[in-house]
């Protein structure tokens, strides 16, 4: 009796888009775990366990619900947007590297979903068009110096990019620093978008100059995506504007070469 | 009678990864539009007209169903994986862009779907678990020099990567010349998963270290992943290694500083 892990996307927010896959795991798991306001999301159902965690206890989350597993039960691990991206995916298989040998015998399903990046995307028109990136701002995990050096290698290589976790209450100007570097690499009209709570009851888009981008347009609910300079903002008379990155390339990224 | 265009992902293949808001689009569209294999997915619906077209008439495609549309028509433009990512959405608005005033009238719907990374991400484990980008290697749209620049500084970034289009039978030789710059780059060690048609019937997930890796082991259907200096292998007797690249960051990118 092995147990199973499903690491579950529950993708930007509302039901319409929670794939098919995830619902069925859902349905099917006898204990939900997660951090408390992506566990709000999941349907109750009776006889469902669900243990709720504080969001910076991803490791000890982890070994829980694994240890549950290993008991022979089927347990589910929810993450907003997709496991794998800046989520709980990666924290439940570090887990299991590290943990008692029982744990490399579960079996571990991750359930894909639609990340911030995407969900901002498409409300945006599509400034993901070409090449990109995403990166996450917090130095909780790395250095900042690495964060610095990733924006301006990214903005020369002519990357759009998408940042996840761009401001919290202990990390207040890393955001106002990261447009600094950008406004040294990047002509001052790069659209930047603030997707907050995108697909949300609360969703805000908004789209500035990359002059004009401060870090107090954000919280921890925004993602934010970075054109490039090939990136082009259609007007539209009473509807919104649609920004989008074209497929073909500009020259922006290599007159800097 | 402005009109209305769904530009809409229909994620990996089976219909456990599309989206409820994909599905409902679907149903209420008057008339489908996309590459043939796309619209082959998308059940048939009595009166619904279907107009499939050839993978390389993008800009034509848009332009028919904007025309579509521009008659009052609710029309849904269907592509793979996520519209946004290297997909109908940038050439859908482009073609706005360029198009007749009242095409800037039209109503304009971006479905988010699981674009490919994520999929195969999800069958390999977590390997996109830190700073990653995506990178097109088609040099169809833009000069293959960029794509070289943009694989060198990722790979000096420390990014995880994702290569879409990564081979066609007009492009024989691009793959290998990217695995040669990235063994200039990285460690030979560095994990490289093939992704083959994940999430349909003839999937195939093989990872093989980047000194191994061979242009040969893709396909068109084919999306890869390349790990960082810090991707790990966790191996499991009797069940499938789980691939992850740690939430903390190595020193691999600092390093090359």
């Amino acid at each position: 009796m092995s147990g199973r892990i499903a690491v579950i996307g529950l993708g930007p927010g509302e039901a319409r888009w929670l794939t098919p896959e995830a619902a069925g795991e859902l349905a099917a798991a006898e204990a939900v775990y997660g951090y408390g306001p992506y566990l709000d999301r999941v349907p109750v159902r009776h006889g469902q366990a669900r243990h709720a965690s504080d969001n910076r206890e991803e490791l000890a989350r982890a070994g829980a619900a694994l240890a549950h597993a290993a008991t022979g039960a089927r347990v589910a691990m929810v993450s907003g947007g997709d496991p794998g991206v800046f989520a709980m995916a990666a924290a439940v298989i570090e887990a299991i590297e590290a943990g008692p040998a029982e744990w490399r015998a579960l079996e571990v399903s991750v359930v894909p979903g639609i990340t911030a990046m995407l969900m901002v995307a498409a409300r945006a028109g599509a400034p993901l068009g070409h090449d990109f990136c995403a990166i996450s701002l917090s130095d909780n995990l790395k250095p900042w110096e690495l964060v610095e050096r990733r924006l301006r290698l990214a903005a020369q290589a002519g990357f759009a990019m998408a940042f996840y976790n761009p401001v919290s209450k202990a990390r207040p100007w890393q955001l106002d620093r990261a447009f600094e570097i950008l406004r040294e690499e990047l002509p001052a009209s790069v659209p930047v978008i603030f997707g907050h709570a995108a697909g949300r009851a609360d969703e805000r888009i908004a789209t500035v100059p990359l002059a004009q981008a401060r870090g107090a347009m954000a919280d921890m609910a925004t993602c934010i995506i970075i054109g490039t300079p090939a990136t082009r903002i259609v007007a539209r008379e009473g509807l919104p504007d649609l920004v989008y990155t074209p497929r073909r390339a500009d020259a922006g990224g290599v007159e800097r070469a």
